[in-house]
């Protein structure tokens, strides 16, 4: 397969945006479709086709949902003119939006009935990468389906991580990863609210902690919003993380796994959005440590636009 | 001051005989001083000299005092012939033990009403680090104590971060990176319960996450070994973990910050000695998720010589 | 509206069972349904009328539906057949499950889309209760509708509480309720494990708690239960009490309420279910505490049929 | 022994002053002891001995400590005219505080040590029933030292339950019910916040719970205080509730039981005193369910006298 390989891309946020741009950088032929249309504009002012339905976006070889949520997922490929009801016997959908194992199973069962291939491959990387294909791209599925999408994969991230042959393992990963992050939120959001009243600095605090054991992107990123209290724009809106805790939440409800972190992240998340605030960046949940040790709320300090 | 600089060293175990072996390569002038004498013998063999009591410790320009806990700290500190007792006026008394909040800013007082200097210096670093002079020391007191005892630290870090001028500051920042170390571990713990039941190998994990986002020291060093569950020997005995939860927690009570996270590695850590194996590594709390998954216990599996 | 009321009952497990027996020892005119058709048996002795279908059950006055969850009350409610399509216009669904509060929310339009009336009217009590006409009853709805429908209610509960004019209300105070009860079974559970620990005699224990500030049914219920660890036969299986649970953080969710202890108790029923013991008595979570301070499981010890 | 036994009360506090009085009441000899003298006023009025110290206090067969915590229970004891050196040989100290079980178990053996008898006999009641001799009694120590002590024990409370013959054991007692308690509180804050979502009146709520399974006198009290939001003034002051969780939380890792709820309830506490609230009684946690729910909090509500 060359790169003359035809690819659609269904969802055109700020993530799906940046993959159609890095795969049409990449030289493949690809095909966008978003529920409302301009989105799509400048991708096609760059060369990319217009689809007008879901349907016309699965006439490639493989065609990638990038998508909010379990239900839009399902809405696309369900029903007439949905993925399943287009795409080509022996094509690949291919599914990079965070969706739950459960939904993700199912897809499996489905498209090898309809004799079509289904990997999932969701990503690391916020909006910026997806747009430069510096993306982490984890991956499962049945080996050659994912050797066929290889390339497309190769345009998108800087790596791609095969974690299993069952797609859901990686949308697995991918809700593991997102809790792990969430805990590194929650962790220096109480860690600051202690040397906050211990009068240490909060950004010195962070290069330290950069500076010797905590060295990662994680903590350098997301170590800045919450020392900076910079939650907007949000990157990763609270209320899409506040999603991924619950996906995460019902894999253990499936699998008999208890995750008290995470249920601890899911009661901040719900504080967040009580607040009125889930619109901001997800490290956002880290002020809530710093209110329950008496600091004042935003609102309540006149300067903010939330309910 | 010149590399003349005499200086104690009060507490040979693993840290404190490091940092007694790094200051003597640096040249200082090293008086050993440990309450079972035989810790302190190859430090003498290498030339160090050996105090019989703690008061001869004392006799230099600085004392470092790197014990176990709080009780050690204050005994070695108190009484006829403690640390106290015995310091010259304008010298130094350099705590790099992990203690409370509530000691340091005790000693402090204590240090000034007796015309001598205090500083606190945590380190972070596990005892290779002490050796080789690689710790990265977080210190906090008044500037001109610091800046006299620079060439002593500069012996036994790779590098000082000075915090505030609150010796107590640097005790809060210790515990509060302990705290975030041990979050690590509790999240990877709950993370791989997770992953295990969703047929992902843990090594392959723990590379993966180690190769994205989450490429740090704390990551790398605690992902093996919660991946390949080796728990001993202990480099930080979970024992003295918990010790410094439950220190991070009285600064809480004392600052008023809630802190969540910290409850649960607490209810973590005393669960683990509850089965008897608080002598292994802090990061074998992180078996405990997988056990409230449906694993059988280690000493279920006759593998053990836990109680 | 007098006692020869017709009405169904659809769904005879030991509660719907027990509420057919007391309605029609109350003199109305009983029809039975039950998937499995053999549950019928002893009410139709006893002279209830054997409906074949949902459809039949739904002919009288009123139909009560007593079943396991969503899914069961969704599937008998909806398509050719079902409760909607079948009751008369008028005619009143009492919805007896503990079901969640969107999908009761969900009911009451759908069934005044249909012209008839809905209200929620869940139960607390054990089968017993049931059998015996002692529930109590929890009710929500038009203020009419609850009036023609209170001959019904009376003939099963002890004593009816009209707690709003929005069925999904008494879904609502139903969950609280169970959510209350097993905070009571988890904190005794604790407490017990602490006093275990200072020989402090279990039953004594109970009987002191009852005798003095906890004289309520429910802790001498759960507080004897707990004491002897008497997980067996389940009064209310643990699977069901998870399923709400569950619920009641879905209806935190909607609402945007945090709910730190249902969280923990989450985990604390996955936990069950991952040793496969979630078919005991919900009362069997109070082992957990004691698993975590050090106790062998049931399962080590030899004695239970527990996976 | 008659009722002529001749007993001292040391600490005159709301709870020390209705138990001296009940001991008065019923025609023992009663000596009374306080730091600030003046609340000695009232019951010398009655007829009560001035004791000028606390030795005086302890010329009699028994002597009943009831102080804030166990800092003012060991001042009392130690030193030079405390109890332990004014007490006759065969006396005993009754212990009535809410101490910890730690500071129990130390002064047994320093009392037997002396040759003097101590039991604890820590109280449930509030300040009413300590006046009215109708506080419930939990006592451990030896049988024949109970015994003895008996007739003052009937005079204080309306029932006695001895627990055990480690006096400790009493105070592990004690520090679970008031965990209870306070689980009780956080559930009912819990479940308000939920209900008051559903559009369902508290004070309703309350009835309906209080009638059914939940008849108990600790939810009749606290339910009719958290629905009410009437915190003031303090029937038992959260700052001294936060001490007992503190002292079970001690007891727990002193025993190696872990307490997930106790873990969650010091993080309310703790909230609480951040808010300058801890003044209000305990009940008033049952507040922050409803703020991290979005509801205001009462000083932004500019109605709290609280900072």
């Amino acid at each position: 397969m060359s790169n003359a390989m035809k690819v659609g891309v269904i969802g055109l946020g700020h993530m799906g945006s940046g993959i159609a741009s890095s795969l049409m950088r990449a030289g493949f032929d690809v095909i966008v479709y978003n529920r409302t249309r301009e989105k799509a504009a400048p991708l096609v002012a760059k060369g990319a086709h217009l689809a007008a339905t879901v349907s016309e976006a699965c006439r490639g070889d493989a065609v990638i949902t990038m998508l909010a949520d379990d239900n839009a997922v399902d809405e696309v490929v369900s029903g007439d003119g949905g993925v399943l009801a287009s795409l080509a016997v022996g094509a690949i959908h291919i599914s990079s939006s965070t969706i739950g194992v459960s939904l993700s199973a199912d897809l499996t069962q489905r498209h090898a009935h309809a004799g079509q291939r289904f990997i999932a491959a969701p990503v690391f990387g916020r909006p910026d990468a997806a747009a430069s294909g510096k993306l982490f791209v984890i991956t499962a599925g049945s080996r050659e389906a994912i050797t066929t999408a290889q390339p497309l994969l190769d345009a998108i991230g800087q790596k791609t991580f095969v974690v299993s042959d069952t797609p859901s393992a990686a949308n697995l990963f991918k809700l593991s990863g997102n809790f792990l992050i969430a805990t590194v939120i929650e962790s220096l959001g109480e860690a600051m609210a202690l040397i906050d009243k211990g009068n240490i600095d909060r950004r010195l605090y962070v290069d330290v902690l950069t500076s010797t054991l905590f060295g990662a992107p994680v903590y350098q990123t997301y170590g800045t919003l919450v020392a900076e209290r910079r939650f907007e724009p949000a990157g990763f809106a609270a209320s899409l993380a506040q999603k991924d805790i619950r996906l995460a939440l019902a894999a253990g409800d499936a699998l008999h796994v208890p995750l008290p972190i995470a249920s601890l992240l899911r009661d901040r998340f719900v504080a967040l959005a009580a607040q009125g605030r889930d619109h901001l960046d997800w490290s956002a949940i880290s002020e809530l440590a710093a209110f329950d040790a008496g600091s004042r709320r935003p609102q309540e300090q006149g300067g903010s636009k939330a309910a």
